[in-house]
Order: structure tokens, then sequence, then C-alpha cells
């Protein structure tokens, strides 16, 4: 199975993170080709950054596709995740909705933990745009800055551990998901120290792309997630505009 | 007052038609201003096109915003809209959310009527997103084709009509908002023929534009939607880059 | 554009706090009528207030309609807001839902900040039968008692100040409504104090009344808001009968 | 035990209808008191109305509450019982409310069935700020207008008994509300002839008052639903006077 | 009438302390029977003992239900209770629906207090489940361990007490349920103390159980809570088979 | 890896069909250890029964878990997966959260297709209780009675065909669950005839835990779904037991 992983940011840092664990996650015959945003910021925060991210995250899907059996957008939060899924064959998986799947089945309520203060909000969104809000306790995120995105995850190392003891103790977690790419990892260091399964964005995304490429679903063909209407555009690049102007 | 509006799809006709029921609705010394995609679709249906049409709406509002009070994204849907809130020091809304808050303030529960079948799981979808499916009994679309986006209002005029008295006698609509761009100006002609108040979206969104401009609102300096921390970034527009980028 | 503007409460002072700021919100050509409840209490608290002030209001209403486009009903908690929008042919809003109008088109959640304690039960309430709970972080009163309340906002002005950087530091708000006609005015005088938009009852409500008197909706013919059935009926004021009895 | 019994409707005949339908209901030594509004209409349908009934409601149970046990406001719509609640030491209940307690105890979903179109849209509602919306199948009611409200369950007996059909066959509601004063005693006329239990307003109304009278429960002293707490009144009734402006 | 009331734990202690309840809720000419659960656990905490208490309980009923009104299952939790009102001719309460009903017509919101922590999820999933989520303030419980089951409620008075006060003070409860039959009585005892209703859950169900009776529903012939279909099963106890493998 | 799959119904023939669709979904070095539930009924369609099953399967677990890493419950409605969840320390999933999982990640909203009306209503409850409601568009299941459990999706097979089609066509499904082990494998046969993705209980839920099962998450030792704590019981079967009171 060939797998297709965007890193919707442009930190090339964080997309080496990405593609180890994916490595680590994946099945021995799974193939994962990397793609980093050319246009962007170095991590997405907001939903303003992430309509930014989206777009970007469309061209590079647009362009490398081909020959992929599924794709995985590897931010948090899980930026132009919707609008791929309508606009590609193969099926997209997103890390946010990957790893609340997993919570999901692990049963109970989970939380969030993350590597700041500003990104809670929008990944709270996400939970509740994806229908879930019910069965998340809530989110923690740093209130310390860091040196680098590439290695928040060892500079607060210790201060992650102790947030995520909090969701057990203070807000009734009974999963956690240690949230975005620049954490990547971070779940089986300190899998240990805490008394609920810790959750990988990457790794739940390469699992569920792969549970659901194995699966062989056919592409939509009719209704609100098929392939849009063909209709008049300009200015797109080619590969984009292919999606946009086909034939359903 | 200064008002830019933004037109997210390409179609210079639209935006015509959008213009001239803006200038309707505006208090006689309101400034339109008025700006049209550059790329993109000739009218959004569905969010894979909505991605498009957003970054499209960020990088004009980045480029044209300076000596504007207010800022109206013109397309139902609200492409952008949340994304745009959040970068811009000027208040910013979308037609939908407009539409929607004049429903809300003429009480019980609206109906919303399109010029598509597809269009109308994204428009269920962004009320959901603004919180009220609540005061919402559903979406009627045309099922008919259209010779084009600029006249359907003229070609469908009988059916959009017989429409909107479904909504009112089979559904219980206490008000109907007449969706998209295309459909602007049409409330105030069949308005006779519907026992419930008909709202436009583009006049809607001129008003409560003027009234947020007129509240004199300070900009968000902290919190969710304050603009995004500063960080690292790469090829964005000058415009969209110092919005981006800039200290909070 | 001529506005009745009704005060459910027996207090002329608030009914002069809330006149002041009416008439500094309204468009130039905007005249203001004012009315004050001849029977209830000093400032509705609680739903068993809120049913006097609700009766008031209707006969108020039914009482001096004529002449007037649109109605505004100046208590926080919309006593009779629902019952007039269905009894009489003109738009007619309240604070709360003006205010929650603005804070919604504003973005985000908002909180609400009052006079005591005790209201905040009936305003969480009311944000609740509006349907907009989930853009709600939650309340904030004052604890302490009050001299009178044509002056709790000059005697609590720093307590209400440090309540409101609660809300955003604690809260998560993205935008702030003062909330009740005694805090008529208090937004624009500690603006600069708060960074987030805090949003006025009374001023909102006027700038929404006239974008709804200025669309030009016409009333309702049928449907569950448009004015009841015919039926026999005993005892009810003259206007107030003839607001009950008439024929949609 | 004493229930003081309210009509919030000026109609005679249907104090009669709810009066022998209390006495049928109630435990041998309980005793009925009833009372009529003074001022209102026949019949409440709406929102409107059932502000004008609540505060005739509120003045009777102020007037007639002493050496009362419970108190029931036998309208379905339940016009004035959260107030009601608020301002009397005694437990009053609604006659929705109370049918709505034995659906939810009989288990499954219910459905509601009235006299009228108009009024399901204020019943909807009633159950939705009751918080029990998602155990609601939905409302059917009459279509044809009648004669008299006091005589509707026999005229319009046998569309009343397919509507309650439909609603088990097609809703699949797994028990049925008659709702309203004007259809008491109904339920036990036609429950062989429908397969799901069907529940009388006005008995579960006396039944839940007389479960709520025996258990005793103390007054509430503090809190959203204690007495409002004194303040300066005017032109208010003297009972009613007494309740707003008591020391909690 | 002639009530059945299953302890679905193993506890005699707890049953005795039911029975005792029971009796002095219930009108005099009620007969009350118990039955205690042959195999289980002491006292029911996670939704994993309840499914072990669920079919001790249906065997219970299934064996002993003739010549029964009504059945109460009187454990906090409702183990079974969907089941049986499927699978019973008869109406079935548990403990917590029966208190939810009583707080739900005392008005407001209500909070549960209970024995231990741990218990608590499941109690808050129970009403979930109901739909009364919105009405519920929260749960507080006990944090010490306590020597018998059946004398927690004398061991740890104080501490109830203390956190009944707490739900009103900080969680704004305008009544409090008692949970759990281990509990039972102790409202009457500490009902001076706490400024709110207390709602004693055996008491409720009793007088619930009473209300259902006398009602004389009809039972359920169609619908999705009849009886089962006819279907081949195995190994089933007599009673229980009879009644999964009756014609409904 | 090594899956222990519970049939939680008595039917051989169904068990052979989960066998069969579970090594077809299976990697190719996953063991797959089949159990058939010794006591209950032929397919479960009702709550009653469910709790009958949850049983079974929770006897059936305790005994045969050993030297497993994943446990799959499969019969549709998850009879006894929250419980199974708690006791284990392996993870456990149901074939009703499996699909809906795949579904979930798959975008937009689901359908559910089954064997029987009856059957609908717990299907929806199922998914209620997972918290996804808000993405299901509704149930359709056969009229039709059916010789056999283990052949029924070949009788039938045209009209799950057309159902599916009206899931699409009706009501707005982008993908669609075929429900219950005994449609095992039709998805796959009748997946070209449908406009969006169909998904099977069985091969998700196979497929899913292995996701989970190779993720390797840690036991949860404290917290709502952590094992429950020591208590006295009794009469419980020695593996059932040895769940039930050991030590967290």
């Amino acid at each position: 199975m060939n797998i297709l992983v965007i890193n919707p940011n442009i930190s090339l840092s964080v997309t080496e993170l990405i593609h180890n664990e994916a490595r680590r996650a994946a099945l021995p015959d799974t193939r994962i080709t990397m793609a980093t945003a050319p246009f962007g910021v170095a991590y997405i925060e907001t939903p303003g950054e992430a309509a930014v991210g989206a777009y970007a995250t469309l061209q590079l899907l647009a362009q490398q596709q081909a020959d992929h059996d599924v794709a995985v957008i590897a931010a948090f939060g899980d930026p132009g995740v919707a609008a791929a899924k309508e606009l590609l064959d193969i099926p997209v998986v997103g890390l946010t909705e990957s790893a609340v799947a997993a919570a999901f089945l692990l049963g109970g309520r989970f939380a969030i933990v993350g590597i700041s203060q500003r990104i809670g909000a929008w990944y709270v969104q996400t939970v509740e745009q994806l229908g879930l809000s019910s069965r998340m306790t809530g989110y923690r995120g740093l209130k310390q800055g860091f040196a680098s995105v590439g290695t928040v995850q060892h500079e607060a190392r210790e201060v992650l551990r102790e947030m995520c003891l909090s969701c057990v103790e203070q807000d009734g977690a009974d999963s956690i998901i240690l949230a975005g790419a620049p954490l990547a990892g971070l779940a089986r260091e300190i899998a240990d120290d805490v008394p609920v399964p810790l959750i990988d964005g990457v790794g739940s995304a390469i699992r569920m792309a792969e549970a659901l490429g194995r699966a062989g679903y056919t592409p939509r063909r009719s209704g609100a997630m098929s392939p849009p209407p063909m209709k008049a555009h300009q200015g797109l690049q080619d590969g984009l505009a292919s999606l946009i102007g086909r034939q359903p």
C-alpha cells in the first residue's frame, strides 16, 4: 500500500518527525511518501493559518496523489481534510480524526494535550465539527514557549507528562491524545508513566489509513461528498483544476 | 463608512448583482468597494471549492482592507469568514451568518432556499458550525440546471417562489433565507407572494456590517480570535504575510 | 424610522439610562419613543418577575405600537419578546437577542456580565432558549449589593471591569456582553481596558432594530409566529384584546 | 392532601372537564379546588396567549394558594409553571411536564396529539425547554375546526384515534400524550384501540402532584429557583405583591 | 397495588434499607415484595458490574413478576431497567429515572450525590442515556472508603451533608438526588440542613411506581418497546425463556 | 496477533459467516479464534435480548481471553462491549463502533441498513450512546421475514441493494453500514451497484482491532474505565469472578 503523507506546515524538521513515526507505525509492506507545504507557516495554530495550510495541502495532493492508495494530512486540526475527502477518489484522513477514532474505539472520554494554549481553541473546534465533543474531557496545552517546534517534545517532556496526569486525575480522561505532529512519538516514550492509553496522532493516522485502504471502498459517485459538478474556473494550478473541473 | 465587499467567486456578473443589492441596502453615506476573486470557480457549491475560495478571499482582504471599516465576504457558506475574523482588525461578516442573524432576530425557525441540490449540504453544515441548526427547518434547492448563475433568479423565479411556499406549508418555516449571491435582490421581488419574511443575504450582510461598524468595537488583543502569534512563514503574498506574521 | 422602546421595569432612572444610550446608538433620523412599565418590579431578576414584566410589556406595546416601525423591549432576559413577535406586525427585538446577535457576528464565543448573582440563571436560560448556548462561555455577576440600579454601573465599575478580564483570561471569551439596561453605556467607558469587544445591550438592540426596520420585511400571515387565530376572550385591555382577537 | 388546580383559560366547560378527570385520577383522600382564569382566552394556542394566561395564573395562585399542598396548572404548554415554581413554597406542576414525566418513566419515545395544527409549535417548544426533545417523536394535531373546545374530544374522536395510530406506525412512538385539558379523559376511552400507552395530561398531573406532595420536600431557601430577592415594586395585586416582595 | 422490588445487588443489609424506605413511602394499601440478586456484587459501581446485575435482575423479574402491578429495580444506575420495560407487560421503574423524574418536576437543575468517586461516571452516563443531562449540574461522591455499604450513610453523614451544600453553593443545584439504595432514607434526616429539596431514590421509585400503576396503562403491543418477536433461543431459565420467546 | 471473536448469538451458521469474513479481512499473520454464546437467542434484535447476550459474552470473554491481544464482539448493537472494555486489559471492539469509526473516517454522514424493522430502534440507540447521532442519516431495515438468519443476505439481496440506493438518494448518506453479522460479506458483493462506500461490520471490526492491537496501548490503571474496585461478590463463574474481583 502506498500512502501519501502531507505536512501542511513548512517545517522540514517536523516532516522528519512525522516520517519517523509513520514508518514505525506502518505495516512492513506499506510505502510512505512525504510532501511538505511549499508555502505557509512553521506550525499551524489557528483557523486563519489553517485556511492557508488547507490550500497548500490541496495543491500538493492534486500534484502528487497519483499512484497512492490513501492520503494522510499530517497536521492536527485537519486542515483541508474535509475538502480533500470530496476532491480525491482515494480515502484521505487527518491526524485529529484518526486519533479521535482510536480514542472512540478505546472507549470512554478522551483529553487532548498540545504544544500551546492558543492552539487549543482550534482543536476543540475541530472535534466539535467532527461531532464528538460529547466524548472529549477538554484540552490542556503548554503555557511556556519553546525553542523549536522540532524539539518541543524533548524540551517540555516533563510538563507534558504532568499535563497528562492532570487530564486523568482532574478531568476524568479515559485516554489522551498527544496532539500535533511536533509531538509524534512522545506517546511511546511516556506511556508507562500515565495510567490510561496515550494516542499518537501520526501513528493513528497511518494505521487508520491502512485500515481504510485495505477495505477497498469504492469512490463516491453521487451525494454531498462526491466530486464537485463541472463548472467554469480560472487561475488554478493544473492538478487542482483537473480535480475541481472533472466529471463525477 | 467604507465597506469592502469580496466576491469569492470569479463571476463578474455575480459581482454586479451583489453590488446592486449592496447599494440598495446600504445607508446613504456608506461607500461600497467591490473585489472579485482572481482565481477559483464560477460559484462555490462544495467545501472543496470553498477551500479554494477562502484562500482567494484572504489574499484579496489582505491586499485591499486598508481604509475600510468593515468587510463583507459575499458568498453564502461564508468561505474564509472565520479565518478573516481572526486575521483582520476590522469586523468581517459573511452572507450566511448575516442572514441567519436576521432570521434569529425575526424569531422562530428559518428555511434556506438555494440554487442547487448539491449546494444544500454545504449550507446545512455552515449553519451547524455557526451553532444554530436548532432554529433551521431545512434546505430546499433547485433540481433543474440553469443557463447562467447571473440570471438563474429570473430563469427559475417561479420554482423558487414555490419552494418558498413549501418551506412554510410543509416545513413550518417562520422566515426564509434566499441563499447565495446569485439570488441577491429576489427577496424584494417575491415578498408579497410568500406569507413569511424573505431574507436577502447581501442586504442582510450590508446592514449587519453597518451595525457592527457603527458600534465601534475595539479589535481583539488576546484570546482565540486575536491575530495569530508571530511565527516563521514563507511563500505568502506580502499582504497575507503581514497579517500572519504581525504582533498581536 | 420610529422605534418604540419599552422598559419592562418600573424604574424611571433606568428608563433614562436606556434613552440616553439609545439616542447615542441610533441613526440621526431615527425617532425613539420611551415607555415604562406601570406595574412590576424595579429590575427583573428572575423568571417569576419576568412573567409579570412580560404582561406589562404586552399591554404597553398594544397601547402604543401605532405609528412605530420597530419595537425594542429593553430588559435583558427578553421578557415578553417571543410573545410580542407573534402578536405584533412590526419587528420586535429584545436586549439579549440583539446583543447575542452582535456577538454571533463578531465570531467565537461570548460571555455575559451582569449586576447580580441571582440574575445569571435567568440569562443563561434565555440564551439556551435562543439556541445559542454552544457559543456562550458563561455568566459572571456582581456578588456585592448596590445602592441603586440607576447608579450600579458607577458604584461597581472597577469590579465589573475585572470580571470582564476574568471572562477573557479564565473563560476564553472572544467578546463580552454587558447585560441589562442598568449597564447601558458602560461598554463605551471601559472598552479600552478589555482586550475583546464589549457589547452593549441597548446599543445593539437599537442598531439591530434599525437593521430589521430598514429591510422592510412583510408581516407573517401564516405559520407558528403569525397572529393567533381568532377566538373568544374576556377581561383584556382594549389594545391587547384587538391583538389577540384579530384575523391574521 | 389539598390540590389547587388552575385553569389558565376562561372556559368553564373545560374547567369542568378538568375537574371530572382530576377527581377520577386523585386518591380518595385528596381534595381538589378548581379555579378559572378571570381574563384571557378560551384556550391557549400560542406563546402570545400563554403570556396572558401566565399572568392570570400567577394572580390566581397568589390569591388562592393558602392551605394547599400542591398546585396544578391545567393547560398544556405549562403557562406560568416555571414562574410559579419559583414564587410559591409548595410544589407546582404543569400538564405538559407531568405527562412527559409519565412518558419518560414508561420508557422509549413519546408523541403528542392535540386539538389544532397551530398549537403544535408551542407544545414542541415547551418540550424543548423542558430538555426532553430527544425523547419526542413529534406532534400531530387536528386539521379540522371544531364547534366547541368543551366537546372537541367527542366531535373528533375518530380522527384523534387515527392520529394516535399514525404516531405509532409512522413515527415510532412508544407512548402517546393526549395533550390539552380539552382532551382530558379521552385516553381512557380509546386506550384499547391503540397499541401503546395513552397518557392523560390531567390525570398525570394529579398523580404527579400527589407524588410530590407526599414526599414532603422542603421549600427552596437559596439558589436560582428560591423566592426572588426583596425589591421595590408597584401596581401588583396584594397576593402577587407579597410573593414578589417577600424575604426568601 | 402489589409492587415487586428487586435489589440487583447481593447485599441483604441493603435489601433491608430499601424495604424500610419503601414501606415508609408507599400508600397504605400498597404491598411490597422484596427480592435480592442471587449472584453478583455487594454494590454495583460500574457498567461492567451493571451488566451482571442486569442479568440477575431479569431472571428475578421473570420468576417473580406474576401477580404484581409494577416493578421497581432498586439500584441507582438502573441496571436492566430498559430491558425489563420491554420484556414485561407491567410498568418497571428504576431508582435513577424515578429520582430524576421527581427533580424534573420540582424544576430547575439537579445534582447527584453518591457513595464513591468511581460510581459517578456510571451515574452521569445513566442520566445521559435518559436524555436529561442538560438539567444536571454534576455529581459529587465520597472520596473516603467506608466500613459497610449498609451503614455508609451513618458513617459519612456529615461529609454527605457538606457535599449537598457544595452542590447548591458551587454548582447551582435546585434539588439534589441522594443516589443509591445505600443512602435510602438519608434525605429525610438531613433535609432541614440543606436549602433545596433532597430526593430519595427509593421513595421516588415507590411513588412513581404507584403513579404509573394507578394510571392503568395498557401494555405495548407494537413498536420498539413491545415484547421481542418470537425466535429460537436456548439455555435460558424457564421464566426468562417465556418472556423472550412469547408472542407479542 | 491473536484476536478472540465472540458471537453473542447462539447461531452457529452466523458464527461461520463471521469467521469467513473475519479471515478475509485479517492481515496474513492474524490468528482468529471464534466463540459462540452457549445461551441466548438466534439473533439479538432488542435491548432486552442484548442484556442476555451481554452476560453470555462476558462469560465467554472471561473464560477465553487468555493469550489474545484484542477481542471483537461480533453482534451489531455491541452487546456487552462497554462492560468488556472496562473488565478486560486487552482492547475490545464491537461491530457497530468499528463500522461507525470507518464511516466517521470516510467522512460525511452514514446510513445503517439491517435485517429487520424492529432491530432499527436498538441500532439507532447504540449510535446515540456512542455519541455520533449527528453523523447518521437514519436506519432502513427489511420489512419482509426471512427463512434463516444464515441466508438472509442471499434471500433479500435485491431488496437490500435497493434500500442502499434509497439511503443515498432520499436520505443523503455519504456511506452505508451493512449492519449485523448476518450481512457479513454482502458489502463486497454489491459495492459496484451503490455509488457510496459500503461498510462491512465484521471486516471493520477486524481491521480496527488490528489497528488498536498494533498500537500497543497500555491497559487503564485508573479512572472510570479501569478495572472495577475489589468488592464482595458471589455466584459468579470463576473467570468472571476473577475479573470483577481483581485489584486494578
